[in-house]
């Protein structure tokens, strides 16, 4: 099954439902498992990668999952596919860079992946609309126990999961919920609220992972430990923080409509002019742009374009969902001239924009 | 005669006609002149600046000249008035200050205004469209003279026309070419050029004149020595200095033509696109986006916006015309407001922007 066939949909993590869906796009779990009898993927030979493969898609065949698993070795796949299925958030920036056999299954809601020989052999993620820990907590541990009863997993007694890097020892569990904080942002709060977070033991990123800024306000807060505590108190941990932080920006949103709703609007609306009007446009200033429009659907300054309008916007000016919309590969400048194109005519069919 | 009747007109120097008027929106000669028996204006009292102002109305009515004057005594005017008059180049900000008796008469194409106790009792200024010192010059010293005949000028046999400030003594002439210098700035070669026009006793400054930054990319560039050279020197100089800026100027937009006329589409594109869709937007900031969008006129970017539009919005957005236009006073910040509405309209009526 060819990956084009994704392109019309939004998968799980911009289908913007879910609760409290105005400030968080998706909750996501992972857990890191590795086969007992077989090396880490970094030591492992290409025939012990190819081991892993089969036996773990053997595993899924037999386990009695509520959903069908749509699988992809990646060795089979184009950069472009690749980049097309790290944009989706179905596999990570380092499993489409790995050279070896490797691969990925997912469900056709794009909630549930499983990537094989990425730094462990398995990485299983859960993604859930909106803030949804404990139905993600729910998923992927029925995946768990369900590919467990037919995988022989590298586990320790006294350590828990053993993984290729000592900070997944454990549990093996790292979740992560993805906010939209302009509010925060723009009131400059955020920076407290941030520091405040990692003293605690949490981990703030970007949208693509480590080593990402936060290009549109996008948030990703984690767990940073995986070791000496149970799956439940890392969820509930996190699970608190973020509703501060939830809090924290609706009261900053509120405090710009009191005090600035001119200034918003106007920000808001120059942010529409651009993107409907700019003939080179980069993916980082759409996000930029993107991220002002989303709140200003959220405050109700605009009530032409619906949410869902500005998420697929978002995933489709991303590198690879350009070109596969566009049918052939660009250069990074014609990304740009594609990208304003496509833009323009987006927001054309969406009316003019009130004043 | 109300003010407000001139506020459809574009003025002689907005009208965009006139030799090389893609680059030069106007040439403006004025001439400072002083009565001999009345002190100067900043030293004499409101008795002799009344018989000043009856004493140049009595000499303008007996002056033969070939147009009709439209006189206003600006102690009659209002704040908004004087501060409009001010915006069409017809008076100066310092005679708009005045407290005193003071007063201007102006032709119907307003190329022609005579200001009565600014800082020297008369200053005859002519203004033209494009680039036409000859034509200034021929037409102010006929007022000039046509005056002289009737009044006594204060005149020194050695030094010429004496004239409050020293600077101005001798010919009492400035000699102005109002220049949009975009592609000079844009590829940085403009900081050079000027430093070499002030080594040759040019001056350069802004719109509004002295102490104004060059909002727009506007340039007014002028003699600063009015003494020891005839007036033919003087402008002659003036010329050749401004034809090198005129042939530097269209070569550099060539260049932006030849090497990065993407880039330069996309900067027209989004000032339209800002100046379409913002709800707030400052005069300043208008006048720059105006400025890109004339520059994309004269490279041919765009087509469907005439000049004449650019330069009837570069002055309907300025504060005292803003207000004429919406009827009533407004503060800064309802005048941000106003002329943001005004500007999405107007552009409206041009209808779409190409892509």
């Amino acid at each position: 099954m060819s990956l084009d066939a994704l392109l019309p949909n939004l998968g799980e993590w911009l289908r913007g439902t879910g609760p409290e869906s105005d400030i968080i796009l998706s909750t996501r779990i992972r857990l890191a498992r590795n086969l007992a009898d077989i090396p880490f993927t970094s030591r492992a030979e290409a025939p012990q990668k190819a081991a892993v493969l089969r036996r773990v898609r053997d595993a899924l065949a037999k386990a009695n999952l509520p959903y069908t698993l749509q699988y992809h070795d990646l060795a089979a796949l184009s950069p472009l596919d690749r980049q097309f299925l790290v944009e989706r958030q179905l596999i990570s920036p380092e499993l489409a860079a790995h050279q070896g056999p490797c691969g990925v299954a997912f469900d056709p809601r794009e909630s549930v992946s499983i990537m094989i020989n990425e730094e462990d052999h398995l990485r299983l993620q859960v993604l859930r609309s909106g803030f949804a820990l404990e139905d993600a907590w729910q998923d992927i541990n029925q995946l768990d126990d369900a590919l467990e009863a037919h995988l022989p997993y590298a586990f320790h007694p006294q350590f828990g999961y053993l993984t290729a890097c000592p900070t997944n020892v454990g549990t093996g569990l790292r979740a992560s919920v993805m906010l939209h904080l302009p509010a925060l942002s723009l009131t400059r709060q955020l920076e407290r609220t941030l520091r405040a977070i990692q003293k605690i033991q949490l981990t703030v990123r970007g949208l693509h992972g480590e080593r990402s800024h936060a290009l549109g306000d996008l948030y990703q807060i984690s767990n940073q430990v995986t070791l000496g505590k149970p799956e439940s108190r890392i969820l509930q941990e996190l699970r608190e923080v973020i509703q501060i932080i939830l809090a924290g920006e609706r009261q900053a949103r509120q405090l710009l409509l009191q005090e600035q709703r001119h200034v918003e609007q106007n920000r808001v609306a120059r942010a529409l002019g651009t993107l409907g009007s700019a003939t080179l446009i980069t993916a980082e200033e759409t996000m930029e742009l993107l991220s002002v429009v989303r709140l200003g659907i959220h405050l109700k300054l605009i009530d032409n374009i619906p949410t869902t309008v500005v998420n697929q916007l978002f995933i489709q000016c991303q590198a690879a969902h350009l070109q596969k919309i566009v049918g052939h590969t660009l250069d990074g400048e014609e990304r740009n001239v594609a990208r304003a194109r496509f833009l323009k005519d987006r927001l054309r069919q969406l009316g003019p924009q009130p004043s």
